[in-house]
């Protein structure tokens, strides 16, 4: 049983190489009836593609969306939504002598070891370019949440060793961090930090090295419920939605690997009634935002780990796969010497199919009281 | 689509609540003609069950299971497994005054919401009781997985603020690191640190209060070649596998969080020959054993964060949900004052059963090979 | 991966075999918040149990129902519902001489030939007696169905050469065949043809022989809308899960196979405004309620051939699996002559389990409509 | 949760509207390695391809294939395959009048009522354009299991009153049956019978007006123990495969609707050694070579009915979904006057999608055995 579908209820399919002719996605379960443009699904694709600045790739690719079905009018209909992405910059000449020599830190060894054959030009199907038809599945999904008035953010918290203050970044509103994330190519919600991340980047670069980083997740606007118990917890599913792009080392929920230090008269989220709705909500949120993998209506925080960039110009071993000698490599090519701002879009593409995904899963179970 | 369900080929869906009749599994996809006894399965749930040593609830349950189905002559048939496990010490009085008023820190709130309708006698469905049926089920993976020579052990690296010394740690190797763990409560691999965390938990419980902590994952023998990009990685599904866990907040592979502050020529792991065997392995093991999503042959190391057990004695803040009033709520009852010792066995039940899971799936796909 | 679960939001999982210490299954997803005892469910169980008539086996089985899960004080929690049918009457010793010659008609030499292992016991899983799980958790649906004023009704009419007459059967409304099939033991709304249908299973009974016969499925109330194309189509899903019932040769929706012979001109049902309550309805029903795989608001009607019982008397030849040589068999044993009027409750739960699971994933696409 | 994907371990989504930009299908978890050209395929889109004779419909669509992914230096290599086939002869305007009245017999009515919202054009979603997905995706998996020696056939034996002699039918090899299907457009294995059936066509087209059909399908070298007790058994995936098409009505398996009138000691097959080759045969096979939903090693037998065309240029009752009256529609357009002829490659595409996913599904259960 192959893995290259996610999601239940709203569920995607992703496919290609990317060195092959096109990725693409094919979306099932999208509600009928949502208004949904190219242009829409395009400009999420134009945050992830690469060549947009210094601290990215030098590739070009124009990533243009192309919906071959499921909308019709305008609007979709409930049917299968086919989206597809032409590859058009394909140096692939760069990547011959890659074909027997597995790069160090890349997905080239466990393909060539699992399949037996495998397309070796630019990582093929391991290639950070499926990731985008991720994000073109996930600007589908945001804008369905947007209708029922949820909303996902991802920002850069630390890049090597440059870490953003907590007391800064939360005194920013998640509007603010949705604004401000789009004012530096790292994609920091702080400005000042973002100037130090970016040096950072950059001085890495220049050695011909990498840095790794972390990301912040918020997703404002769930309602409580959501989840599925024991084991399609809502933050299992995360964890593993976040856990399945390239390069993610570690997933946290809310107090995270903080929580171990921690004694359960700190942890606990007291309950109390929001003297403006009168609704409940909890006094703090060390929780995250998900209790016992269910919903708590409070705003969703997760964190992921992301390693560096394993393309990098030093000499590095390796071994050769046809003669089983050992050797080195040089990778030449053109890389992104940090993964962590490109990675915002694919990461808030996964969290709102997860989210829309599990909506709709709950949606199922409260039959009894539409009735 | 509820969520009771883990696993493709080898999938295991468990039932039960805390205080009613019994919690019990269903094994489907199980290999058959494995030799398999209620005595082995019998072992494991005797290494979670309550009341082994002052630093668990004094909540005694003999857990005792029986198998329904799927054995013949002791021999699994391929056939469902239908694993029992009587509820017996059902002390369902002391939850009276909690069937309104949801403890902070604990599941009850997102089920009030999610189903309107909730056992709330012990947490009912999310209590950690559930996880028996986790662990007699990763019985059966594990009896299987070591006809193929994989083995998992599952230690714990901190408790509160005391952490176990990596350097001491690492000197272990996989076969103490199984046989010290069974010999302090807390089942920590060095027995010097294990009496610090003890006392850790001792003080914290003194105060009717509780800690968290970490526990690693080891998983050694793993073929190079297991976990089904893009989505169903062997990480992603082994971090939703353990996120699905009560208590965890957070999940690392390999380097983890520290990845963030690396560098991609210390963090790569260059590939050289063994020259034991003449296999490939790699020099250093950031990657934790899985590259882009596929196993590469070496140990597998995950790390888990678990939050401090939520019910603790002191007086707690919370709401009334049939009133919509603030109100206190002191937790009475037997609880444990630290979830990490006992969530070993159940983090190495889950991980059995992902590795099981995948090695079967991986199976599927080489029909060519074995042609 | 296995396949011993069936349903996709409601789904089941059934365990046990024929002479193992109990049947069972779990239900997960079930609606919280519905009323339903163990009464209820035995009460279909009780259709199904043997030893009702002298047109089935003489064994003896109480079928007793326990709920295990799911349920607290009387009503669904959304939580898994686990059922358990204790197995009484084992006479194994009947079944030593089978061990190792599969008998003609039965599943035994498939299970040999798969599982390399099994339990020959009564034909072990696949035993009739399997289905018994499969009543239970049909009754949960059942009860869930009539909330939405959905009901299901299957009842014989064909044994052996006995067809009941169409023009008959035609003028008996749904509730006369649901109160007319439990008046005679053959399950035919009419009671003449009835008294025919039992003439003929005694007089193969007699010769140590038996029957075949055709069961025809009525769903009324099923709403427009439902079926979820291109595959799981409602029709698909229904035939699938006739299908799956053992001994079950054939199905047919509306029409059937006498659709090959017609023009479409008559075989089209005209649509025409239902003057009592102003919506659309079709003149004719040939489609038997599904255009296209969705329900079109008309009484669905299916129809199911069901081989002969395939225990009989007489000897019969076979081989002998161990040494490969050919034999002869005697089957001795208790055995229904027939499988038609038993296979009715059985028909009509997995009927049901389809509606039901098709009406709540029809549920999770409406997000929209909800807003 | 919709259903546009079928198949466990070889799974195959589709997508696409008969008047929207192109159709296609993601095939996940072909086997790698396998030898397999964009030509193979075509041939097989060839076969079901609109315009081939004057007894199906003059619409003319080149169905060109194009292969995106998955396929490396002209070999699958276990990632996904995207197959694209461009929509080129798309007249919407004839469809233009059908936007609101729902044609009598088509899907049409079902799509309304569900999605709220469809393409209306020549059926969007719900078309036999379709199927030209499932022959793309069928062709790679006839690929891959006929280097398992396993083939499969349909044939047509019956049209509108026309049935083929059986007498005449089982005197033809498969082979002869596979070759002279080829030599008329009927695609029935008798020259004689084609030519009545063909009359039978054209008769009931000068009149405007469609016949129904069978179309039997074989399958050879199937070994035993394929199907996934107890409800995923081999015969009821078969007919969930073959129901998914459009304008099936029935479905049969061996013997099917004949076994009702039969008794057991007649429809029991009895047996053998196979004296060529020392394996166990059965000496008939009325069950269709699947007992106990396990396959049994002889050939698999199953029949489907189909009904006649829907589109009949008569005048039919409909309704108007817009303003709720009752109106008459006039079908115009291009149709073909019967379908059982296009549907044997669709016929055949599902069945080997079927008997490829549950080889895949048995080789991961035997694990054990591979040790």
């Amino acid at each position: 049983m192959a893995g290259n579908t996610f999601g239940n209820v709203f569920r995607i399919t992703t496919w290609g190489e990317s060195h092959g002719p096109a990725v693409g996605v094919v979306i099932d379960g999208a509600i009928p009836g949502i208004a949904i443009t190219a242009e829409e699904i395009q400009k999420e694709l134009d945050r992830r593609k690469p060549g947009q600045s210094d601290v990215s790739t030098s590739r070009k690719e124009s990533d243009t969306v192309e919906i071959l079905s499921g909308v019709f009018e305008g609007k979709t209909t409930g049917t299968p939504i086919s989206l597809l992405i032409r590859n058009t910059d394909q140096n692939s000449s760069s990547y011959d002598d890659l074909r027997d020599t597995p790069r160090p830190g890349h997905a080239d060894f466990g393909y060539a070891e699992k399949y037996g054959i495998r397309d070796h030009r630019g990582g093929g199907r391991s290639s950070g370019r499926e990731t985008a038809a991720r994000v073109a599945a996930g600007a589908v999904a945001k804008k369905i949440l947007t209708q029922y008035g949820i909303e996902v953010v991802c920002h850069t918290v630390q890049i090597g060793k440059v870490c953003a203050d907590s007391a800064i970044i939360s005194q920013f509103s998640f509007d603010e961090i949705k604004e401000n994330i789009e004012t530096n190519p790292v994609r920091c919600a702080d400005s000042e930090t973002a100037a130090k991340m970016e040096a950072e980047i950059l001085a890495a670069k220049e050695k011909g090295d990498s840095v790794g980083g972390i990301v912040e997740g918020l997703i404002r606007g769930v309602p409580a419920g959501l989840g599925e118990p024991v084991f399609d917890k809502l933050d299992a599913d995360l964890a593993k939605a976040i856990m399945s792009i390239g390069a993610v080392k570690g997933f946290e929920i809310g107090g995270g690997f903080d929580a171990a230090a921690c004694c359960g008269s700190e942890f606990n989220d007291a309950f109390e009634i929001n003297s403006e709705n009168g609704r409940i909500k909890t006094v703090t949120n060390n929780a995250g935002g998900i209790l016992g993998g269910i919903s708590t209506g409070e705003t969703i925080r997760f964190r992921a780990a992301i390693k560096p960039t394993p393309s990098v110009s030093t000499v590095q071993k390796t071994v050769n796969l046809k003669d089983m000698t050992e050797t080195e490599i040089v990778i030449s090519g053109r890389h992104d010497p940090v993964i962590a701002p490109r990675f915002v879009p694919v990461g808030e593409a996964m969290a709102a199919i997860v989210i829309l995904d599990h909506l709709m899963r709950n949606e199922a179970l409260h039959l009894s009281i539409q009735k």
